[in-house]
């Protein structure tokens, strides 16, 4: 297989970078890291050195590269647009981490030019799709065994935030997970978003409403509720319960060796998003270049439609925090092109 | 002891009534049954007779009763009202099951005839506050392990509806409960209660909106979320989360024996609420009778007042079911005379 | 039902006759507290006063009382016999907290009496037959869903012991509960006892072989294990796992609310025998009264044989720490008196 | 990395074999499969055939073929011994599936071989220590948190057996697995193994003795039982309890979404080993691989010593079934080569 190695182009340095050049040199088959940009360098340098990958500061120097077969695309949401439309331009493959864009008018401009182009070749990373519970809990659901589905209840809680996090990218950051599980899970669009917050925790930053209560509405007539709480302080921890109309299904319950120990029984709660979804982002990324091989996409994996769909229930969320608690999701007519939900 | 039970008089000898009796009879100490009262002779002998007490048609014939020392009103509320004020009026204590009365305004008029007499006479049977698991997260609420509470996640189902059940009577009869939890947990009013619903079953009943998504706000800027599903068809279940600054606390988990079987782990579901909530029904009635005898009320119990509050939630919710989905809660200045929530 | 209550005479004013003289006057019903006996009279009187009951000194001045209907036993092991023997010739029903004598030879004697009087009269306080996680256990096994028992996994661990605890006790007074739970649940005879040590606990005092493994042969082939520590420092944990040849079954798994605090998840574990199974002592307490005043003995509860089979296996337990390992246990013939297991 | 990939020639191409090509192939990374050798042409022809491997009859041509860097063998264990020495011979890094060889003295003869030619070569497959539960328990038991280890609970269930499946099997194929665990989390060689039977279960093939219970005593003291039923019928079961002076810790607990349905709670029982511990092979090749490329042994994997213990403890096992149920374990003294367990 060593000859066929998939060359891929990491562009974006940062941690989530990094940790995607460890993985595709350590943990997942089939593919080589070849290339790595980030405006800074040195930074590109440092995660190109183990693995003898060219490094560059332009990430367009790797994107017409003859020497690089597909990309990685984890620098800031802010400058996904040209990068993806780079890529589309010269059918490339892209994994692009989430967000898509940062707004539905620039994420429909990228459906537009893959669209235009006719091949599908944008997945966006929404990892938990390849969670081995998520991904079980989708099965149960669409095996019919628990009827239709009429609610889910998340919660998504993370033990603390880095400075300047804000009430908005609860939505955009957080809550863009609920978005794509939610119309994964349900197989429906998002018709509206509602936030309603308590007052906030005394462990909050000053100004940031943590937790928030956001209920997602879907065109099938689901209901959706989602406790976002990013200062929870114990741990990170995602839940979803689906109730369908004979039975319900939870996903995220703890896990771990069960301890009895100084009166107490119990275990560990993970500490954030990398140790919960480790394996699920192995997993994306083998799926994905295994695919990228071949010439195909993996249609299980988020398209650029479904990334333009969360960025428009994002900024629906964001005016329903600011205006009166509701805000209705308008969508584009879905193309063929990207087949159903 | 023999000497000094507690005589009861049982008002309403339908299936709840009967229930009651039993546990008046067999499975609390230092009470006796004296006397039953219903509409209905033969019914109210039948459930005399056993114990030899007396039966009734009128129940006002047992209220003046110098042979009954207390009360417990099992009738349907719509006729509560009459029998409390009686009661207040001839001094005599009372456990009467939920609700105190069917709507807000003749609540709050027991409320009044109470506070006239100057002494606390009335119980409202709110079971869940004697449960044991309830009482739990009351403690640890109360201690302050969690931190300050923030939300609380409901979830309240049941196997299937009897025939006539109508969607106001998942507020009046359902939710109700979770007002009366909502507001002892989190020691504070509600100010406002709205309700969605997903599209319904198609196992509910024609017309029943089931499920339905309730959500309490209280004075204290907590939130509640409920889902209320009557005709989720596994069986009853009751479940509540308390989220706190700082940690979570989750009570109504699975018990039983774990089974491994046929290719399945688990265990079997309760079927109803006296599977469920009988132990706590038994403390109840015990803790009443004990401080009836002492000539005191339970203080951790429903009291007039908490009866007044929650009809005036049900209201609120009835409203809200029926207008735009958000209704407010106005409650009268509470006597200094009901103490604390 | 206030002039029928069964008026009971405690022998034994200690901890455990102190929490039973609470549980009759308070937690159960038809029963009254009427005489209290301990050598040591003034603690007879610490705990009769409350139910203005009698106090006496001589226990034998209780049996023979008109006053006196049936007695519960709750002095030293070693002063059972006697009492037993006065009671069974007095005709009055006894509940007596185990053992029922302290060696199989003196509870033969008891059995022999009891026969020869033609009646049932004694019962065994193995109150675990009454806990509800093992009553559902025993429904499981008799109901055939798990097919034919092969196998017990049993854990039984304390805390830690009182002064003055040794190896033998670790038998008599705890691995006795998993002799006649077994028994119960198999429906079969011991056969034989082994016993095994790991190196005891650093934790436990000089020269207790803490932990020990016993396993437990019965006549119809089946094998149980019970790991029984002492001094395992975490709290009271009592644990059962049947194997039958279809499914497994466990009972005693961890309860109470479920916590997420600083990294961690889980409940807290029941500090001793009276927490975990206060609720199946009221029921026997309850059981053994209801049947007693019906002049009927519990067929469900522990009998006079099991009493004797119980101390027969303690014995091999025993013989077994001391010798080689193994000691099969010798039972006489089992009385058709007592039917089945 | 493509040019510097490991050039793995799999001996042994039936059910097992297969599985490890496909792992090889496509689960890890920085690995090729060159060689691939069945005494069936066929077989090996169609398990190489994908990959463009090369397909031989006779395991030696791969063993000193210059384009093969490492071996995995995965042929039945008889034939394990003359491949292991040309292997070590060779200088060629081996992943040998476990059993080492069948009995103790031709392991202890590639134990000498190895420490003959002064260079770690051998892994053996014991998989458990790469799962992510087993290594959780021992990085728990290593941290001291529980205390010092007194005893292990085990449990290892198979729904059914293939035919031709004896009482020494069970032992060989199974139980192993627990031998290397209980050596590898507590730290210690074992002492002696003992075997007892309850009756055997109804659904077992004539002639097995199925369950049985296996006691193992280590050198330090520990006792660690085992339940071993190759045909509890309900699915694939490890669970694994360690009991520590200070606290226990459980792994193998139930996964998977929990459901609510038709009266019961719960999930599904994984069928087969491959569900349980595919994980654990991937991960155990991926290190193995890692070390081999980088010329050195995974010391945390099963060296030959510990394919020699367990040969060796296997042998106690089968005496102990076959006489009086319990037989010591002799071992050579562990040369200094080995290093600690």
């Amino acid at each position: 297989m060593g000859d066929k190695d998939l060359r891929v182009g990491l562009i974006g340095a940062g941690r989530m970078g990094a940790d995607h050049a460890l993985r595709l040199e350590k943990r997942i088959s089939g593919v080589r890291l070849a290339a790595v940009a980030d405006p800074d360098l040195g930074r590109a340098e440092g995660v190109a050195e183990a693995s003898g990958a060219r490094a560059v500061a332009d990430p367009l120097e790797i994107i017409g590269d003859s020497a690089v077969d597909a990309l990685v695309i984890a620098s800031p949401g802010a400058v996904h647009e040209p990068l993806l439309l780079a890529a589309i331009d010269n059918d490339v493959p892209v994994l692009c981490e989430k967000p898509l864009t940062p707004d539905a008018k620039s994420s429909l401009r990228v459906v537009e030019a893959e669209e235009a182009r006719g091949k599908r070749l944008v997945q966006v990373g929404f990892m938990r799709r390849f969670d081995a519970e998520y991904a079980e809990l989708k099965r149960l659901l669409d095996s019919g065994d628990l009827g239709s589905p009429l609610m889910l209840h998340c919660a998504h809680r993370n033990a603390a935030t880095p400075p300047g996090f804000t009430s908005e990218m609860m939505i955009y950051d957080s809550v863009v997970h609920e978005f794509d599980t939610a119309r994964w899970l349900l197989d429906s669009e998002i018709s509206a978003v509602s936030v309603r917050a308590p007052r906030s925790s005394s462990a909050a930053p000053e100004g940031l409403l943590d937790p928030q209560m956001v209920t997602i509405e879907t065109a099938r007539g689901a209901l959706v509720d989602v406790e976002i709480f990013v200062n929870c302080g114990f741990g990170y921890q995602v839940r979803c319960e689906a109730v369908g109309e004979r039975g319900t299904a939870l996903i995220g319950a703890d896990g771990g060796p069960l301890v009895h120990r100084e009166g107490r029984w119990g275990g560990t709660i993970t500490e954030d998003f990398r140790d919960r979804f480790g394996a699920a982002f192995d997993r994306e990324f083998q799926r994905w270049a295994d695919a990228a091989r071949r010439g195909e996409v993996d249609r299980t994996a988020a398209s650029t439609w479904d990334g333009y769909a969360a960025a428009a229930a994002c900024e629906a969320g964001v005016r329903a925090q600011a205006g009166d608690g509701r805000s209705e999701v308008d969508l584009v007519e879905r193309p063929a092109f990207y087949g159903r939900t």
